[in-house]
């Protein structure tokens, strides 16, 4: 576009021509993409490969691309298989089984935050690690804060100042998810709800959570999609990033 | 049949005869259903009568019928009119608007409980109301709890002792219905929870609370139809009446 | 509990007996409700009556309860009929009709933000509404961008400036809600997204746009109940006040 | 919390500080907890494991903890390698593979009761064959009516007086799950019904008996989560340990 | 196409040219159309109205058509405006308001069968009604059974021979539907369960009486739309009419 | 149950008594159970095991319990395994693996009907083949017309007198189910339609199917469960069966 | 735009500023959305408003914007009192009750097609007509072919040459919607299927015809949204008009 | 049926016995089954083989047949051993493993269009591949456009030019398949879109999808089945082949 703008001022090119060029100019070549693609760059922030039914070669070939770059790489939902293959290859990545993701590069040093993440069972523990991990490869801190469903209130109530504390919350609770109800009435921080596939029967992989954390008597619940710890990291580190 | 064995004995009817004629009897004169109506004349428990979508006069006959044998007439679910036009015919006649029932009748005076009736917020009341009316129908003391949604989880925590206290708990809650999974929690008394309609969008008429409550993560928890508060409290009945 | 512990300290009291004292001691009186209500009369946030389904008195004296601790008292879903008796009653009442709020008291003079609140259609505008009316009563500077829907790109492409210098962004959209994808690729800030009951046969009363909000393909959007603009200021409300 | 209410008697602390100090204590401290605790140690009722999901080595390892405190242990939906490795380690454990539980310390003794158990088909016996364990491990006599559907009337008509003499009825029925009831208009007693997975087509994974049980014509019919008979036995329990 | 066969016969027309000419036909005029309508004629079988939906005016012009040609005509789901102005014009026919049906014209005097129609409660004789009434337009005997629904399983139980004695059964139930299972295996007749929107809460509008019955455990029992009390007296209607 | 009467008829049991010891005899000495078996045995009918999930042994035990009474037994659902070590054992039996059934025992040699069994794709033949066998072992003819699909109307259209002919008609169909309407409006027969899992995508396992044929625009069409190609058969030989 | 290349060409404007103004300016300018405009004026396509839920004076208002602009104004979903106000406001507006449409404005005269359009029963008829007003408000032929639902198979065959003839088919059909799959297989133009609300019961508001239409087993069938008619006639329409 | 009219014509046959033979002559005797047939092999149009389910041998005998008639044979969803086998046996076989398509015999080679086949994600190209495939095969230039998912945004529009350049669009897309929106409101070409069931959580298998695509703010959209990329590309094919 420049050099077209150049042509212009060297009055090789009418202003109606130059007009309709620009009209057909493909978006990318107008900047916006390219200043995204910049601020990512400046900013540190990682490039995300959702890894599930990708082929370990696609991966590391995916990989491979980004550090070629200089880019840190994430990629969550990775099976076993390629997480290890991508390990031999990469000094420096570090596989995190339970979250299932792998990272590859220098994460950032200086953290922002914290950021809650909060699990109601151990079974929930997965989906509350994927958004541990993103939120570090973003940049903040994470406070984990593991098994305090609302069958035993007192364990969440328990971490009332810790929670208050944080920035924003993150919530990871299957079966019911009550405890994003419970935690939206107990702290004044916004709390993203991740409703968890975990329970069973009338749970309907993660309808009966989800719909209940929609639903939430109390303000301030907001709610991603089931199993999206990535997501709900997204939402706290856009949430963090937003300025003042 | 009283007849038919008579004749056997006094050797009017040979023994086949007599057999087939048992098999074809009709189920209800071999007295376990006329034992059925003895009891509930005994216990003096309520006559029930559904009255929705009846009209005021069907109404109207059907308490005449009952309290023609001497019953109390429990009608639930009864419109205004009807409960004014019975009202006016019956003199005992107590219409309670909020739980839209109607009783007809002495009730007991002697109360066994406490069940506690506790309801999540101020549009959840009709249907505790409804349980509690049935309650004090069926010769229970109500003990109501209401306003103690979890958005405000120390109004709830505040009303253990009154909880554990009484012989079993009804929990009415809409929206994500969340409050049945922290009273199971709280308290080791029975809870029988009742997903209410309130709510809007992803509340579906009442399906999000039901789904959280059938999926609660804590143990003790029991469900009934949406907006059944007449249900609970004969389950909760039931559970009082169970032998020693 | 002051008191208690005076005793305690005086010698009248037996640790035991403080200590069995305390366990039973309700909730609220530990202190940390106590303290939500004073951080709340502090911050002017307004106290909120759900005005669905109540009736015109119940909303009158719910008012009247809330302007006479001194706070701001918002109505949300209010009927016409509740609203133009609340506005005889108090002539700093102010109806929205369009948002269905009625505001009793003095709004917030300072405003931070600001929230740009977005809506894809005409007939979303009631929610948007409903989600700016409780930002400015929250003390926040709402930016409204109306009529952007994606089946013309140009318009909302046109925002992007905007939007970026939002600190959160509302995205009230019915139909298939595509418009919170298109807003969470397209900028940098937390998305929340608010699916409208807008639509008919297929969006089965807002669930297509909910199920396309919470599997957005971008990064950055979260998701609240059907038709909930109340709930999404609620939530950026949050994100706005949380510690730096 | 002793030590500090010692510390203010020993006039150590002033009561200001002190009152700060108790708002900020960590839940548990407060004591409840606690008397949970001891209330569970005391009524020998086990600590449960839910299997499902689990590492043999996380439930030997769990196993391994709850004996120590010399507790009872059940565990739910445990896997038969799981199953082996820790009957291989416990001398006292025992596996019920039809169930799916394990059982490691001594069983309570003397049983109350009984609680009736009735399955309505030898599809559903897997779930009524959990509940009867559980309840042998809450101290509960469980009789086992297996093998009564519907299609058969006689079979369960024939129960009638066994399930009479019970003190509750769980009721685990597949397909359209109307044996809870016709056991609900059969007798008096309070029936917990278990919807099972069994079934194919419109069953869709137990959705049809569930909600056949949730409107059920019967009064009495309360209803727990798809396939929990670890749950019905729970209700169930809290019914007979409800104070008179 | 006779016309056509006989210019063919003349050798007015080329055995090619015919041939194309037949392609062509109109299906009606291959006859067997025509057939079905001779057949109508023949059995005296009703002309059936759906009335839902449609003005009075033209229900009146529809059953003037049909009485024209001398047929009976059976008008169902009519509201009683229509009815009324139908009668009004109509010497012979007759409404019935509670199977919101309209019979004008001389009904079938032999009656085949008899088809048992079964109510479970009150609130379903509607449907039931509207079995009945089309059985006698069809030319069936109807042998109404009333209010025999499970909770009171002698009631149902008290009829056998009069079900074993029919030539089908159609069964008219909703809540959980499970009338349908319990006549299933009480006899041997083939059944056809109508469910009904009878319910409120889970029974979703005739859902879960629907999936119910769709996945009984009785043999023999089959299905038909909700509240199509018409549908399966053509249903029964088609088995009595079904060649020996 | 003759014992008693001959008690009482000897003088040796009072009528009082004998009253009592009636209404507690268990239901199936009353004799209509005994009738069942009796009939059972008479028709020739086989007893059928639903061999899905069972284990090799456990068919195997159970067709031996039916075989030494002399009955005709038909397991459906049976996997390939269990059929084979079945025909190991008796010589008699017949697998046939597209109908996943096997019968043992000597079928039923006259046979009535026909009942015509269509499927409307190759992937619907294994549920229009478990009607099949189903049908000859229960004493019917069963005519089978394969791959008649809409979407080749005039295959359907040239089996019109063969359909006319049979005395009933199963239709089995998967992704839209509309073949049951086509045929329930081109010929006079009952038409039961057995939905089939067959389909990917918005056919969801047979749901499309299923409401398909329950609202279907064609009058006599009655639907079974999903892929229940014996329920099917079932229905239709109860229709043979019924008394003229 | 132009001003600003104009600016460059004269100097005034250095290439890099330009540069940065370029990226910001709002999307709109870069003509893209003007030539949609032009071609909109160019082709006398109407502009189109969605009438549901609108006040009769904004149907007004938006009616005489689109006039002043000498377009063709369509309203679909119009309410009959908006519609009579349009009418007594504006000579040439033509008001369609049946297909609740309004056309202000003069309509194209040479019409290009035709498009068959196709209803099942009466009751489909307003979804067709709707179709058939669009369709000729974007000059289109439409050929109406009425009541041809499948239960009378003759009458959709007898239109086979007709359907042919015709450059693209759009079938209205509600209940199970079989008459897409029909029309699918007959003849071998594109198919635009609309699932209609008409039914009850398990039609579920359109959901089986809907489910049933995705699912044809016959190619070249395609669906739009429930009730659509309009969105059908928009999709033909650009059939129509794609370049050769 | 030539003969038998040539017996007509010959006087062999009476008017009377012919018309009779003609009503039960099979349909597709009167030729229009055999017209189809006819034309398909002269349009070049390939026969299809839904493979999914199939065994390796049905699948090499269906092509067999298909190939001895000289035609091409398309499989769709066919496994990698089926697709191995066929390819060993036909040297003009091409197999695409992520189409899963298998191609047998001479491909056209005058292609119209082009059609564009748009992907929203990596994981979407098998449903674009499997359209790509069958547009080839029905003669069709397919214009592949990959990985232009609306999270960014620029890459579509970029693409605005070729998308209008085609003669239809095809877009595939799971998640919340907002492109196909996105698209429709771009260009004024009809849009087929396909709902992948690519995501997971509350995409349901694409059913997020396909709502989203079914209540498309754009006009223009149309839809077919989850993953149906052949079904698309039929109905492309229609429309190009549709008379002008």
């Amino acid at each position: 576009m420049k050099a077209l703008l150049e042509r212009i001022r060297a009055g090789e090119l009418p202003v109606e021509e130059a007009l309709e060029a620009l009209v057909d100019l493909p978006f990318e070549d107008l900047g916006f993409a390219k200043v995204d693609h910049q601020r990512q760059l400046r900013t540190g922030a990682p490039e995300v490969v959702f890894g599930q039914g990708k082929e370990p070669e696609q991966i590391l070939a995916l990989v491979d691309a980004i550090r070629s770059r200089g880019q840190l790489a994430l990629v969550t939902r990775v099976a076993n298989e390629a997480a290890e293959r991508t390990c031999a290859a990469f000094a420096d990545a570090v596989h995190n089984p339970l979250a299932r993701t792998l990272l590859v590069g220098e994460r950032p040093r200086e953290l922002t935050g914290p950021v809650a993440v909060v699990s109601a069972g151990t079974t929930d523990r997965p989906v509350a690690e994927e958004a541990a991990v993103t939120l570090g490869a973003l940049g903040h801190e994470a406070l984990r804060i593991d098994d305090v469903g609302v069958s035993g209130l007192h364990r969440i109530v328990a971490q009332r100042r810790n929670l208050e504390d944080a920035r924003a919350v993150i919530v990871a609770a299957g079966m019911e998810g009550a405890l994003a109800s419970v935690v939206g009435g107990l702290v004044s921080r916004p709390v993203i709800a991740v409703p968890t596939s975990v329970g069973y029967g009338a749970s309907f992989g993660g309808l009966a959570a989800l719909l209940g954390m929609l639903t939430s008597c109390a303000a301030g619940v907001t709610v991603v999609n089931i199993d999206n710890g990535f997501g709900a990291a997204c939402v706290a580190s856009r949430m963090l990033h937003a300025p003042r």
